[in-house]
């Protein structure tokens, strides 16, 4: 994503109930956080916060966590998310951390038009490296479940082989989620909306034991 | 592949040294009928033989065999097909019975352009589905290698689905294989060089130890 400076970021930013600073100090009690039992989902990399806040709303019953590691875009994020919604929490950090933040109770992971890091040398940093698949293992409960959509080819091709190879089995693959007649509940993010007239957004659903 | 009627195909398909009719007879024994140990690629679905034969004459040292279903469309192949070709074998047989044919002798397989039997009820006839992949469990030599190409985008995700699934390792794929710059070495079949204008050409390799 493009970043744009966010003028106030700080006061935006320590302003919120949704932003949570000390993260550190719920991992692997986010549950009792919430306050509920119910499953805790985590989009990496929310930007702007769109998916995330439409999929809490509509999900009264699901927990969602944003990460995010660019202080500009959260705060843009903050200035968008409509107040008062119970079921949603911000943390401002760095995916490689995220096993700072989290044990063993995350239900799906959102991967949406992720970095694609295009050049070889940088393929680990991708979120869909074995790296991250490495870390993605310490902060699943139970089955994992990741949902990524892109508009990036090479990245979706990259993380179909990655994933496969993972031992991943994948599920609801689209090659042009838009124009799907079996898609009927896509909730698009704001680059999804701006970008989706130059060409198909790729989906796919991974799940592993 | 629509059919054209091909006008004594009887004596077109008589006249081959490529075509095989007693196939259950060298079952377990292709290498001792092309006379050397050289691995044998096999193309399902040949059609008119285009990419089978331009791969024998490319590749000396493997051995090329091609199924085709319709007696039309073989006897189109063999009138394409240039003469003295030694490692090239054409069988005349349904798919749903190639372990008639073969047995554990088979290094790779090629899909190209397969029938993608678009309503769900016919998924089990893909031949990706895994009543397929099941068959070719008994055919491959060691290592289980299948490489697809296709423009349906439907059969395209249904085979990623279905081969991760399987237990298949994916590799090398590409979403626009004909406007990919890491690709150099396609051969194009003759459904691909007519079609391919009208939208991306899908490719993709699966490996299973």
């Amino acid at each position: 994503m493009r970043l744009r400076n966010v003028k106030n970021k700080k006061e935006i930013m320590d302003s919120s109930n949704y932003l949570i600073l000390d993260y550190s100090k719920y991992k692997g009690k986010w549950n009792k956080y919430f306050g509920n039992n119910n499953p805790i989902d985590l989009e990496i990399g929310m930007g702007k916060g769109k998916f995330l806040y439409e999929m809490a709303l509509n999900n009264p019953d699901v927990n969602y966590i944003g990460i995010e590691k660019f202080d500009s875009v959260v705060a843009m994020a903050i200035k968008k998310i409509p107040e008062g919604i119970s079921n949603l929490v911000i943390i401002r950090m760095n995916a490689d951390y995220i096993e700072d933040a989290f044990s063993k109770e995350i239900r799906n992971i959102y991967l949406n038009f992720s970095d694609p890091w295009p050049k070889k040398r940088w393929a680990k940093r991708r979120l869909t490296s074995n790296i991250f698949l490495n870390h993605y293992d310490k902060i699943f409960k139970g089955e994992c479940t990741i949902i990524q959509k892109t508009d990036n080819k090479e990245l979706f091709a990259y993380s179909l082989e990655s994933l496969s190879t993972y031992g991943y089995k994948l599920h609801d693959i689209s090659l042009d989620l838009h124009n799907d007649p079996e898609v009927l509940d896509n909730i698009e993010t704001e680059f999804e909306e701006r970008f989706s007239k130059n060409g198909p957004i790729y989906r796919l659903i991974a799940t592993k034991e």
